[in-house]
C-alpha cells in the first residue's frame, strides 16, 4: 500500500492556490494522487482536497504538519491533515433499533473502512449482548430528565478516555445537550429518518403517513444543537404508495437509514467532507 | 380499439364489496380488464379502480350510469365513470417559463394521452405566439393586485364557457384565490419546484440551496385553499451538490418539473387518481 | 394479528373469474384483505393474487384446500396457497462474502419477515465461525470438479432432512448442476451482480470496468438450468463514473446486491411471485 | 460575463502536472475557476479539464494556442480547448419520433446550451413542417439500400458546408456507414433505447419484453463504427413491471431517452467529456 496524505482546506480565495498548493507539493518530490477543489463564488471561499504520496522517504507526520503550516501561514487556510493508515476510534450511540448498528460494525469488519469502534452507548440493554459478541465494550446509561446532565457527563468522560474521534448516533433517540455537544470534542453524525428540513422531531414516518407524502427520505447530517438542522452531508428517498401504513413507511425507512448513514460516515473517514457555514463540501 | 368504461368508486368498508361489483359487470356480460383495489384499514374505506369492456352492444353512458347508480345505492360509494374515447378539455395557466407548457403539449399532439387543450391562460405575453402556432386561444390577464378580483372572474368565464374539465398550472406564478378554487368547477394540478412539504412558498430553490439539502425535488399535487398544502399526487427528486448555485438548482428543476407533473396528468386523465382526506390513491 | 389466507394462482382467462373467486369467498363469509390481478393479453393469461380473512372460525389449511380444488377444477387454475402463521425453511448457500449473508439473517432475527433459517451450506470455512454464533448449522462442503456430484448429493440430502422451502444463493460461486435443480424440491433464488442481461457470466464488475458503463447493477432470479437466464425478481442500479476502478465497482456492489436479494427473497416469501414463461408477475 | 478558457487534456502521467498546468495560468496573470483531473491508475494516464480566467486583456485565442502549445509540447499532452462565447453548429437527424428533436431544439430556444442548430436531416419528411416551423433548413433524405452510399455524400457535402460541429442522432433509424463516420469531421452522439451492453440491435423494448427486466434504459454514446459499442457518454433506467407491454416500455422510455440524450449533449457541448480507449472521462 503506498503511503499518502490527505488535506482538507478552505479560506478566501486568491489568485493562484491551486498552482501554489501543487508546486510546494512538487518541490519536495511528492505526486499528486486526486485533487479536487471548489468555489464558492457567491462567498469568495475556496476549498480543496487534495492527496499526495510524498514519494521520498520521509515522516508523513512531520510532512503533513509543514504543509499545513504553509497553507494556514501562507494562503491564511483552514486546515485538517490525514494520514494513510490513520484508524480512527469510533463511538456508537444507540437506543434499541439495532439496524445501522449492525450495518456500521459489518462494514468495518468486512475492511471496508479504515476505522476502529472503541464502543457502544446506549440508553437501552437491549444491543448489549449483540455488542459484546462483536467484542466491544458497552455502556448502558439510562437516561431521565432528571439524570441527564450526569448520565452525560459519564458519557464523555467515556468517550474522552477512549480517545474518540468521531460519535455516530445510529438512531440514538435522545436530544443531546448544547453542553455535550460543547465538550465532545470530535464530529457527530446523526441519520434523521426523513428528508430534511420536511419532518424534523419526532416520528417522522408518522408525519410523512398524515401529509401523504409519495417518497421517504433519509437525511446524515452532522449534529449541531439546533435540532436536525446541522450541515447535511447526504440524503436519499424511496418511493412509496398509499399502501404503505406508517409501519410499512417504518420497515422500508429502515434501508434508506442504512445506506445514507453508511454512506456519511465513509465520507467522513475517508476526510471528503468540509463543513462551511451550516453546510458541506463533499469531495466525492 | 375495444370499448371500455372506468370506474372509480370509495367508501364504507364490508364484505362481499368485490364479490358483488365483479358480480355485477359479470351478470351483464361484461369482462373485467383491469381491477385494483385498496382498504384503507385505519379509517376502514375502500378503493377501488375497475375498468370492463361490456361486450355486449350497448350504451357505454347508460352502462355507466347504471354502475354508478349500483354503486351509491346498493354501497353507500362514492363514484365517478368514465368511457373510452373521453377527451377531456384541459387548460393550462402558466406565467414565462415554456418548459411545462412545450412539454405538456407535445405530449398531447404525439398521442400519449386521450385530451384536448382548450388553451392558454397567462399573465404574461411571452408564450403567445408558442401557443398560437400550436393552434390554440391564448387569454392574456395581466394580474395585480387591485385587478385580481375582475380578472379571475374573466378566467372563469373562459374556463366555462370552454367547458374545461381540468386546468393545469404550468408554473403559473401567482395564487389563485378561495373564491375561483370553489367555482372553477374542476380539478386544477399544480406543480410546485420542490419537494413538499419542504420549501413551501416561493423561491424554493434558493431555500434549498440555503438549507445544503443534497437533493432537490419537485411535487405534483391539487390545488386548495390552503397554499401547497393540497393532496400530492407525485413527487421525484434529483441529487445535487455543492457545485450547484441557485442558477444551476433551477436548470435541473426543470426537467424535475417536466416529468412529476406530465406523471400526475396522465395518471388524472387516465382516471387513477381518488381523492380522499387531502391525500390521493393513484392506481398505476 | 389476524389469521388470513393467500392464494396465488394463473390459467386461461374467461370472462367472470374475478367475480368467481370473489363471490366463493363471500358466500363462505370471508372477507377479501387485499386483491390484485393481472391480465397478460398477448396469451391470454389471467394472475391474481389473493388475500382473505375466512372470519368464521375454520381450519385454515382445510379452507385453502377448498379455494385451490374450485379454482383448479372448475376454473382450470393453477394454483399455489398460503396461510398467515406460515413460516418456511430457508437454507443458505454462500461462499466466501459474507454481506448478503449477514443481511438476510439479520432481517429475519430482526422480525422483517416470517422465515427461518436452516442452515447455512458453503463451500469455503471462512462463515462457519459467524453461523454458529449466530446459532446455525453450518454444512460445510468444499467442491472440486472431481466431487461435485457426490457434494451436490451430500447437499440434496441435508436439504430434504431439514424440509428446506427455499435455498437462497447469498453470493454463492459455484454453478448448480441441472440433477441438483431437478432433484432440490423448492425454489432457489441468486443474486447476480450485474444488470442482467448484461454481463453474465463471470466476473461481472470486470466486464462492466471494460465496456466503460456508466450504471452498475444487480439482479435477483430463480435459478433455471440456464446460467443467469432464469425469471427476473427484481433489478436495481447505481450511478458510477470513470473514478471506479474494479475495486470500487465491487464495493459500490455490495449494497446493491444486498438490497436486491433481500427485496427479492421478501416478495417470495410473502407470496408475491409467480412464474410464467421465465418471467415473473411480481405483485406488489 | 467573465470570459474564459477551457482546456481537456490527456496524456501520460508524470510528477508536478498539476502544479505546471496551474503554474502556467498563474504566471500569466490567469485565476482558474474549475479544475478536476482523474488519474487511472491501470493505463497510468492523466486526464484533466481545467476553466480559467485569464483576467489580463488578452486575445482568447492566442491565450488557448498558446497554453495547447506548451501543453503538448513539454508534457505530451493530447489537448482540445475551447472559448466562452463558443456557439458550436449542431445537426439533427431524425427519423419520425419527434420526442428527442422538440426536446433539443426547445433546450436551445430556451438558453440552456450554448449551441446553435444547423439543421435537420431526415429519412422521412414527418419532422418536416415542425423543423421549418423552428426556423431550421430541413434535409430530406430518403435512404434504401440501393442509394444509400450517395444519400450520405450528399448529407456530407450539407454537413460539411454547413460547418457542424456535432451531429446528433436523435433517433435516426438507420445504420451509418463506416466510410460516412471516417469523413463526417465531427463527433457523432447517438441515443439507444437500452441499457448498453443489453439489447443491442433493433427493436430493444421488445427484446426487454421477452426477457422481463425490470427495469428499462436508455444509453447516449459517440457512434464508432461498431454498432452500439461506442463511448458511453451516459445512461439512465426507469423501473417497469409484469403490467407493461411493449408499448408501454416504448412510452416510458420516450422520457428516459429525453433526459439521457440531453444530458450527453450539454456535458459534451459544456466540453466535459473525453474520450480514450472507447470509454470516456466526464468531469462533471
Amino acid at each position: 500500500m503506498t503511503q499518502s496524505i490527505v488535506a482538507l482546506l478552505y479560506g478566501p480565495d486568491q489568485p493562484g492556490i491551486v498552482a501554489k498548493l501543487a508546486g510546494w507539493i512538487h518541490e519536495r518530490g511528492g505526486n499528486v494522487l486526486h485533487a479536487d477543489q471548489h468555489l464558492d463564488r457567491q462567498e469568495n471561499v475556496f476549498f480543496q482536497r487534495v492527496e499526495w504520496d510524498p514519494i521520498q522517504p520521509c515522516d508523513l507526520s512531520e510532512e503533513a504538519n509543514s504543509f499545513k503550516e504553509m497553507a494556514s501561514m501562507e494562503l491564511g487556510m483552514n486546515v485538517r491533515m490525514a494520514l494513510s493508515g490513520d484508524c480512527p476510534k469510533v463511538a456508537i450511540m444507540v437506543s434499541t433499533a439495532g439496524h445501522c448498528f449492525h450495518d456500521l460494525i459489518l462494514r468495518v469488519r468486512a475492511g471496508e473502512w479504515d476505522a476502529e469502534f472503541a464502543g457502544v452507548i446506549s440508553n437501552h440493554s437491549i444491543l448489549e449482548e449483540a455488542s459484546r459478541s462483536y467484542g466491544l465494550p458497552f455502556l448502558h446509561c439510562p437516561v431521565s430528565s432528571a439524570n441527564k446532565p450526569e448520565v452525560e457527563e459519564m458519557q464523555l468522560d467515556w468517550i474522552r478516555k477512549q480517545g474518540v474521534e468521531l460519535v455516530v448516533l445510529a438512531r440514538y433517540m435522545q436530544i443531546l445537550s448544547k453542553e455535550f455537544l460543547e465538550k465532545v470534542g470530535c464530529p457527530v453524525i446523526n441519520i434523521h429518518h426523513s428528508f430534511l428540513p420536511s419532518f424534523a422531531g419526532a416520528k417522522p414516518y408518522h408525519q410523512a403517513y398524515r401529509r401523504g407524502v409519495k417518497l421517504i427520505g433519509a437525511t446524515a447530517h452532522y449534529v449541531t444543537e439546533d435540532l436536525d438542522e446541522g450541515p447535511i452531508i447526504g440524503q436519499d428517498v424511496a418511493q412509496v404508495s398509499h399502501r404503505h401504513g406508517p409501519s410499512d413507511l417504518i420497515e422500508k425507512g429502515r434501508d434508506l437509514e442504512k445506506i445514507v448513514l453508511a454512506s456519511a460516515v465513509r465520507r467522513h473517514l475517508q476526510n471528503r467532507v468540509l463543513v462551511y457555514r451550516n453546510k458541506t463540501v463533499v469531495f466525492d
